[in-house]
């Protein structure tokens, strides 16, 4: 074999792994968009189609063969800095995913389909015991799969990798814990106020998105926004990405905030490594949480800051002419805290407090120290504890996320990870950007993309979020920086 | 070997490429309609690599002795009618996609690409001799793909018999002398009378598009309309089928016929044969001048026949108030007859004489009997022959059309086979269904729908079109039953 053919061939697999994975994003794309309802049925054997023969490219013994190959010493020498990153990266996420029995996904995917229907019927009917069977299975089958992938120490750390590769629950524990207490106390010293006395008709909702698009310089000939009912971004591929947003009655802003969410996200695949890494593994954002600080962003905290609203009234002025609320009294609306029941409708303060309850629990479960059974109960006194409301019914406690019933334990960190890092970054730029205020106020974002670009985007893969963070941050996750932005924006208000 | 088991493979592999075949056509409605411009490079990627793999299920040595094997005397006698029929019509797929040579198909898609370049270039310069070598080479290759097919006969029917399986060029051949000569003297007889004082706005177009639809009995669970730039059909699954329609300034019932033409495909696709044929090679039109004839059908037959237009001149009224045009000055603007140079404006009458004049083209043309570079000559001469107009330049004249230059040899006489067999469809029913036109004008198409899918579409290709209209009518292709409907009707108004 020669070092040329096997960089050939696992670059050539790659390729083709970058090609089936964009097809599959379509299909997904277009099924929560366009698709006829009735073609559901065959959408999902269309995916798992493709998503099998995905599965196979990965872990098949061709690939593996050349990439142990490549990664011999005497091989790794002769091979540029570019090509040692991509094979370095492929033969961990190829080595990870060898470890997984076949037998093992086609159990975990039939689980988990099972326990998503069977999670309908429960929230819809507010009886946690329907689900409950079900949530036991999928908690098991986690637990075989972290034995598969057998990580050092707490458990959890196998389904967090996934996530957050090289993240680990000995870190992230205390840093929850500092977040909670800090965030359940700023909690009791806010009082909510969120009624305003604005209407936008769904026309005007859609300028102002479309606007602020605009303005983040996203151009139509790489990137569209259409409708749905949940909102999400995802990349078809180099230059094909796309994000969607949707009305809610009566939260006029509600698409303008969601839109600047997916716009994050949206830039960040737009801007992910292309050359050599274009087709590689390495182009793709290192974690959730990396990805998910930059939606934060642009979601709160830009579009929650003051400076921005200042740039923003006018053109919401010119949209809505009627308007007669004053952009101070917008300002404390899209910044209005409350004690919620419900994660997705949270605010800024209190949406990490969601999360923690969440991650405890999981944590807990996957451990054994608590049982899924008396989760109802666990949840409710959390609750509780962090936010100080309690659930009337299961639907609006322990059933309101849909995550576990497909098995997605590991997840919900990555939200607050994001959290935390935005801030970082805020502050990080205001270190280098002069005037940082008045480039919001005038609407400029050009200096902030710039920064974002070369600090955090253009890397992909090639660093592991805290690594990256290091870099543009000075140090990782630092849930102390989170707490004075919040703190000094909200103690403010 | 066991006939369970090979049948078991060969339902498999149709039903992956059902399947595959479904997501190529995703990939291709949303490059027409929703797709970022700068994706087209990746799209290519992502259709290519389907496309390899769909052709390579098609053409395997495992699919094919599977065939083999259940097609031999002792084991058909064991095969249900219905299994019988698909392991029948696959091994002739098969058998003719086996005769190609791989390197061809490769040598033949990179000519395609090239001189559908120099096309484009050639058309918008209005300048032949930059197409020319490009479509010598396209026509050196079609000769060598007949070579590889071998049908009896004119060398022609290698070609046709893609698109028109079982037509052959000796039945084409006095058909289409009949037509053309009959239409160009009855061309001689009509005048035009192409003004009309109706202007519709987006809105009002899309409202008539829609509300046909319904008529049509479109549902929404399972079909969609889109915009794109050429309108057409596709169907991705089972229960998705989608069209798309276009808004032409200037031509206010454009998008009206264009969504009627492409309705009546859509209708065919989704009342194709599901149940043991669902995912099978039977589960598809037998050829494409019988899908063009269920088009043809709605937009021409019913869309451009009075009594339709009694029953819709109140709905057009409805959404056009200003409307002062009398129903019969539409019925006379929507049934004007032009001499007009360009096939895709071209109306019922004149519409086969641009077909036939093509026909002639690649006959003679793959018969050797004319060469390429005469073209631009031979077109203007048949032009004047046929339509008694000449075209002024090129790009109005032989370089109209894309299809050669994608190597479409073969593919036009299904336009005017559609519009004849529309024709003796219509004939057909008329003497099955009381008070045709009664229903026409009430916009009771019940019956109609009726008749199409129980005597055409849920055969799907378990007959050849040929046969399929002995059948229904009584009789394969009829051009004087054509000529009959369009004499009773353009001597008349």
């Amino acid at each position: 074999m020669k070092v040329r053919d096997a960089l050939r061939f696992v670059y050539d697999k790659q390729k083709k792994m970058f090609i089936l994975g964009g097809i599959i994003s379509l299909l997904d794309w277009d099924q929560k968009t366009y698709m006829p309802r009735k073609a559901s049925t065959d959408r999902a054997l269309q995916i798992s189609l493709l998503s099998k023969s995905l599965h196979q490219l990965m872990v098949s013994d061709d690939l593996w063969k050349n990439i142990e190959f490549l990664t011999r010493e005497k091989n790794v020498e002769k091979l540029s800095e570019e090509d040692r990153i991509v094979v370095e990266r492929l033969r961990r996420d190829v080595e990870k995913a060898r470890k997984i029995p076949t037998d093992f996904i086609e159990r975990m995917s039939k689980a988990e389909a099972t326990s998503y229907s069977a999670w309908e019927v429960a929230k819809k009917r507010s009886r946690f015991d329907i689900f409950c069977p079900h949530l036991e299975r999928i908690v098991e089958l986690k637990r075989e799969y972290c034995g598969y992938i057998n990580l050092e120490g707490h458990i959890y750390n196998n389904l967090l990798d996934d996530y957050e590769e090289g993240m680990r629950y000995e870190r992230l524990k205390p840093a929850f814990e500092y977040l909670g207490d800090k965030l359940s106390r700023l909690l009791n010293k806010l009082e909510s106020e969120k009624k305003i006395d604005l209407k936008l008709s769904k026309k005007a909702q859609e300028r102002l998105s479309f606007t602020i698009l605009k303005y983040l310089g996203l151009k139509r000939d790489r990137f569209r926004m259409d409708l749905s009912e949940h909102p999400f971004t995802t990349r078809l591929s180099t230059f094909d990405v796309r994000i969607t947003t949707r009305y809610v009655k009566d939260k006029p802003l509600s698409s303008l905030f969601s839109t600047m969410h997916e716009a994050g996200h949206a830039i960040y695949e737009l801007n992910l490594p292309k050359g050599r890494f274009r087709y590689t593994v390495i182009s793709d954002a290192p974690s959730l949480g990396l990805h998910e600080s930059q939606s934060r962003f642009w979601e709160n905290i830009i579009g929650r800051n003051y400076s921005f609203w200042k740039f923003f009234y006018p053109i919401l002025k010119r949209i809505e002419p009627a308007l007669k609320t004053s952009v101070e009294e917008i300002y404390r609306y899209v910044n209005s805290v409350e004690r919620s029941l419900i994660r997705t409708e949270a605010d800024e303060v209190s949406y990490n407090l969601h999360i923690i309850l969440r991650f405890e629990i999981e944590t807990e479960l996957l451990n054994g120290e608590i049982e899924v059974k008396d989760l109802p109960e666990i949840w409710n006194e959390k609750m509780e504890k962090f936010l100080g409301v309690k659930p009337k019914s299961d639907r609006e406690g322990i059933l309101q996320d849909m995550h576990w019933s497909t098995g997605d334990f590991g997840y919900f960190p990555s939200y607050t990870i994001g959290n935390v890092y935005s801030a970082q970054q805020f502050y990080a730029m205001r270190d280098f950007i002069d005037d940082l205020d008045a480039k919001i106020e005038h609407g400029d974002f050009k200096e902030i993309l710039q920064w974002l670009s070369e600090n955090i985007h253009r890397f992909g893969r090639i660093y592991t979020s805290e690594e990256l963070m290091r870099r543009c941050c000075g140090e990782g996750l630092n849930p102390r920086i989170f707490i004075r932005y919040i703190e000094s924006k909200y103690l403010d208000i």
